[in-house]
């Protein structure tokens, strides 16, 4: 074995010594991820072993989730690097496709540029590659744990917890990425919590995803549809809304998965703290408010079909606007590894940032 | 054919001979229903001889909506007089099952009752019982009618209006029920109009029959899921909302299937008009405010699963409230067959329903 394979071969030992539900590890002959696709009824591997497989398979939503897409950006580079270790010329082209496999995804270029920056600067740029690789690995799990404390703080002893989409364990490095953080962390502290999970249509990464790593921790979770989060808080049966965040602006307008803003009004609506969690790579220092963000439209087919199986008749059109925003006026707070900001949050989020 | 028959089957031709969806009507062996759960991949008609038929058709939703619950109420109690004419004293026991079929649905046992109530008290009650059946469902039309014309005039001269779940022809007496009425008028009187419809989870009536009867009449028609409203406003997409209702109470909140809330409290906040289409029999007297219904919970497995296949992973629950509570200071109006009822309510539903 050498020196840059027993870097990520130790990487793969944390992963399998910690409770983690990991989205991707290093092997001997390349990168393993979990097709997230094929869960919750089926769970299969798929060995990555060049940065095209890469990018292919974060297009193909094979590998998605803020955190975990970062980490499989960082791992790409590393096998940029590896392809071919004394050109680095030729690394920028060939991390082209996997740069921009998710144009929406900030973290995955950087994640790209760490380690080949790093590399570039090194005289012994394999290995300098597999440690920055698994050093921003290592970091996206550490701040994982250290948002996870910091938000658990805010969970009642006994918690009815509502969340959107999924921002979990798969999303991030494997201990809970940012919702599933704070909700694993405050089970673990031993308060009493059970989560409703919304289904998340058209992709249904809530029905899929969110359940299946709750129930893997045991936490209680009861599943619920997007349109149900206004019944729920009338009937009382809502104690705290946890959302993840595709993007924050620097005003603190939050860009998530459609349907988070509707779960923010409702909250507001009945006096229900609503949180999102964040990790610096999702502040966008370019945008100063929500309002300079295009809404991201995506194939209109996933409204038409439902499991692929088309749900209304032909000819009717479908729009699936992939995200909304929700005004920094109706969080509560955002949730970081360093600590919650507050509103205002234009100053918090330039010193959390930088 | 006999002269009760005949008076059936001149509704058989007024039916026809308009430009009706009817959810039912009268035939020589009984009423035939659209099978309402086969849609709209498969139009398919039921045939209904006696008034348990109906009763099963309806707890196992082949027809469903108010209205159209209203009609195929009538027309039961005329299948409970036609079963035994002269024995009134059996109609009432003959009648409980079918009078219980959908308890949430008031406009049923009001049906039931008129046409018993008529026939009880006539020479002739089988000749009577479907006169009044007839008349029932004649009045429905007539009131469909009359409301798309006072609605369609809150429609601008080209809209895009936001609908959730199915308030539609097959949900009343065929020619648009609530919602769809105020569309089809204003459609009719030359305006623009597009509607995006909700999908409408867990039962998909939104996807499925929205869609199917919109299409049907040529009126434009886009998909949507329930947790996009937000982002369709943000994007300036909606001119304005119409939903149907379950239930009124008399402070003017209104009871409509899970979601609705939601979207109206969506619209508040982005100055969108928000309304309601009603009947005088959706109006319930005994309830003075929301705040007195108990939220419906439905069989959880219909959120678990989607076209009867699990969604999610064993051991997961669901919860189904079946639909939500709107303040009546979210609706901007509630359209009826007299007019555009506004707030506060309680005078002007009072006035309306006596």
């Amino acid at each position: 074995m050498d020196f840059y394979e027993e870097i990520l071969s130790r990487l793969a030992d944390t992963i399998r010594s910690q409770q983690l539900i990991a989205p991707l590890w290093p092997t001997l002959e390349g990168i393993e991820l979990v097709d997230q696709t094929c869960l919750p009824f089926e769970y299969r591997t798929f060995l990555v072993q060049s940065p095209d497989e890469m990018s292919v398979a974060i297009k193909k939503m094979l590998i998605r989730g803020s955190g975990a897409i970062g980490c499989a950006g960082a791992m790409g580079a590393y096998l940029v690097v590896r392809s071919s270790p004394d050109q680095p010329e030729k690394w920028e082209e060939m991390a082209s496709p996997l740069r921009n496999a998710r144009p929406t995804a900030l973290i995955l270029a950087s994640a790209v540029d760490e380690v080949l920056n790093a590399a570039r600067n090194s005289n012994e740029p394999l290995i300098t590659a597999a440690s920055s690789a698994v050093a921003f690995y290592e970091n996206q799990l550490t701040w994982e744990k250290e948002l996870g404390i910091y938000g658990a703080e805010i969970v009642p002893e006994k918690a009815n917890i509502l969340t959107h989409c999924h921002s979990g364990a798969l999303a991030g490095a494997g201990y809970g990425g940012r919702v599933l953080s704070v909700i694993r962390a405050a089970f673990e502290s031993g308060k009493e919590v059970h989560v409703f999970a919304q289904e998340t249509r058209p992709y249904l990464q809530g029905a899929r995803i969110t359940t299946w790593e709750l129930s893997k921790l045991g936490i209680p979770v009861t599943l619920v549809t997007d349109g149900m989060s206004g019944a729920l808080m009338e009937m009382g049966k809502v104690d705290l809304c946890l959302v993840g965040s595709d993007r924050i602006a620097m005003n603190g307008d939050l860009v998530n998965k459609t349907g988070t803003y509707l779960v923010a009004l409702a909250a507001r609506e009945h006096g229900i703290p609503f949180y999102t969690g964040t990790t610096r790579y999702n502040v966008d220092p370019c945008i100063s408010s929500g309002k300079e963000i295009p809404i991201e439209l995506r194939a209109a087919d996933e409204v038409l079909t439902f499991n692929r199986q088309p749900i209304t008749v032909n000819g009717v059109k479908g729009l699936y606007p992939a995200f909304d925003i929700t005004p920094a006026s109706l969080l509560t707070g955002i949730i970081t590894e360093k600590g919650i900001l507050h509103f205002p949050y234009s100053d918090a989020l330039l010193e959390y940032i930088f």
